[in-house]
């Protein structure tokens, strides 16, 4: 296997993008990328595009955006992994250059939400649980999926709806300071609490907003990345695992079981600690689709023991100088989640932490050069884990 | 890179499959894959979904299929290229154990068509054209956008519409040989001369059908391989390129630029003389989702000089005993088009055509032990070419 760097990142501003159509706002990123890394368009041998996409009526967007971009005729491919496609497809990218299929790949992770109505949204996203035994049947929307996980996890461990308010303090705290995030707003526990409720225990600022937005990076193997960059990022593992779609079929609603899984895999991969991870990862962007998911991946990753998580929530852990900074960019909730984007939105954010490139107020101390991303799609049918190292 | 052996495949019955549900359909192809590999879901390590289910209510398919086939926590993603997605689920399962980061992958294409009404399919399909530009403008169908090559084919070569139809009496003659085939029906001349135009000069058995089926391929590295089986099948190249799908950009319609370009690459991967391809090859698989997309393919493949194409046709040069057997599967026409399915079909069918499997009446004579898959998607955004080879 082929050790693969990353080369050069690019990022869309995320939020309502109603200035721009789906090709312009594919471009934002892969250009930003190109210029970030030095590469022109025909060195790209391989390209992996996520875009869910649900909302539009292009059933086959590749084709258009790497035609737009310049791109044809490189080889590309689509995934999809639900809101961890855009990990798949850095992981496709990965796979492309390690295998030595590709020298030089790209991912571009895109979605345009807003080309259809909050509803329809809504809608469509719920689908993505389980359609056949919970959707048509019972017609529970993510939100209230969550909430199943919140009520679960507050009753067992006493954590109150004030530990995950704080998670949405924290996260906009840094969105404030992202350029790129949709709400660049400061909030307080007061707003949380006072915010209409959506799914008992979850209210409004529990939820991560309807985004649109892309993120690009560029990967390639070692003899390549020297000859572009002094100063490579290397994915040192992508880890995925899945697990049941259908909750009445889950052990618990207190952990995914998918998203264990593919970190134990990733810190196997990357030669960490299991036990004590935080000890070593210098920063961590995390699933925050709702603030319960956060705490629970706290957990997940063994950032906390079990039922402690929203410890560090509320003890304000995961602030930058507590034990593991995590969601610097705002995360989800503040920065935004345009579904198929996110995955790859938080490699470049963990890319830039790494490198030392981001606004000096969310910037982490970066001791041991490692960083961490967990991207949780549907409820953890899917999950990838990934690191990312300054070391080969 | 490690060299990747095809250890199992599995495939459906073709059709109309109103008897049994998505998961089901899937699971059948899962299974004989499975049995004929000897490997067991445990040991599977990453799974590649090619389905492109426009005409399905399920946004996310591959988190239930996982489920009911017993693969979870196996990593999985869903790939689409159009209708080479089939293709591209191989080539991500392909990378997967080439870059060693997994040892068995399972490359699954299903689609079930049949559950929206044909009315519908059809538009859904149009749409994969070019959505912006020409679909909303202009609302060509696929048939339409063939039909523009068949006009320029025939009128710059001299080709008929009998030439067009020898094609679809080809593949409906070895269909009806082949058990999982959707169309088991020798069909004559005068009965596609006969047929109603759909757009001129193609006529209703000059178009492959709507399908519901399923296909599946489990991919090893050399040394898994060799634990499980004496009788390997190599993928020696499996290389895609993309080209615009706008055609009003496109400088002919005589050949689909992406086609030469993925088989170039292919054709060098594997050491194929690129002048005289068809000397190399015993068997090919094309995509004949219109009967002139046959006769261009032998053009863009190099089994023919550009505009001789159609000569093949007329001589029989591609039944068995002709300079290279085409489609002895049926081919799309006869085995039929489940769209996603498709690029993983060709692949077990050719892996049973090197492996002497196949029923005597449409068994290729097996000289070179070499066999090319040719999978377009659109109208050439993605081509995939894959040559399978005996010898490692």
């Amino acid at each position: 296997m082929r050790d693969v760097a990353i080369l050069g990142i690019g990022h869309s501003k995320f939020g309502k993008r109603t200035d721009v159509n789906f090709l312009e706002l594919g471009w934002e990123a892969i250009k930003e990328a190109l210029e970030d890394s030095g590469v022109s368009q025909e060195k790209i041998d391989f390209v992996a595009v996520s875009n869910f996409g649900l909302w539009s009526s292009e059933p086959s967007p590749v084709a258009p955006l790497l035609e737009y971009a310049g791109l044809n005729p490189t080889e590309a491919i689509r995934v999809e992994a639900a809101c961890a496609s855009g990990s798949a497809a850095v992981k496709a990218a990965y796979m492309a250059v390690a295998s030595g299929s590709a020298d030089i790949a790209l991912a571009l992770g895109i979605e345009k939400m807003h080309e259809s109505g909050t509803g329809d949204v809504v809608e469509l996203l719920a689908r993505i649980g389980n359609y056949f035994w919970e959707f048509e049947n019972f017609g529970p929307t993510f939100v209230g999926y969550y909430a199943l996980y919140a009520n679960r996890y507050m009753h067992d461990f006493g954590a109150r709806e004030e530990d995950l308010a704080k998670i949405a303090v924290k996260n906009h705290y840094y969105g404030f300071y992202n350029p790129k995030a949709q709400f660049r707003k400061k909030i307080t526990l007061e707003d949380v609490m006072s915010s209409p409720y959506i799914a008992w225990p979850l209210k409004l600022y529990d939820c991560s907003p309807i985004t649109d937005g892309s993120a690009a990076v560029i990967l390639a193997s070692e003899d390549i990345a020297k000859k572009y960059t002094d100063s490579p990022v290397w994915i040192k593992a992508i880890e995925g695992a899945t697990a049941t779609s259908n909750l009445s079929k889950r052990e618990n609603f207190i952990s995914i079981p998918s998203a264990i899984e593919a970190a134990k895999r990733a810190y196997k991969k990357a030669k960490i600690d299991l036990e004590k991870p935080y000890k070593y990862i210098d920063v961590a962007e995390v699933h925050d689709c709702f603030t319960i998911a956060e705490i629970i991946a706290y957990e997940d990753l063994g950032f906390a023991k079990r039922g402690e998580g929203f410890k560090l929530a509320r003890e304000e852990q995961t602030y930058i100088g507590g034990s593991i900074p995590v969601n610097l960019s705002g995360g989800l909730k503040s920065k935004g989640h345009p579904i198929a984007t996110t995955g790859v939105s938080m490699i470049v954010e963990l890319t830039k932490q790494l490198l030392q490139r981001v606004e000096p107020e969310r910037q982490a101390p970066i001791n041991n050069g490692l960083a961490l991303a967990h991207n949780v799609g549907g409820t953890g049918h899917y999950v990838f884990v990934s690191i990312l190292s300054l070391e080969k």
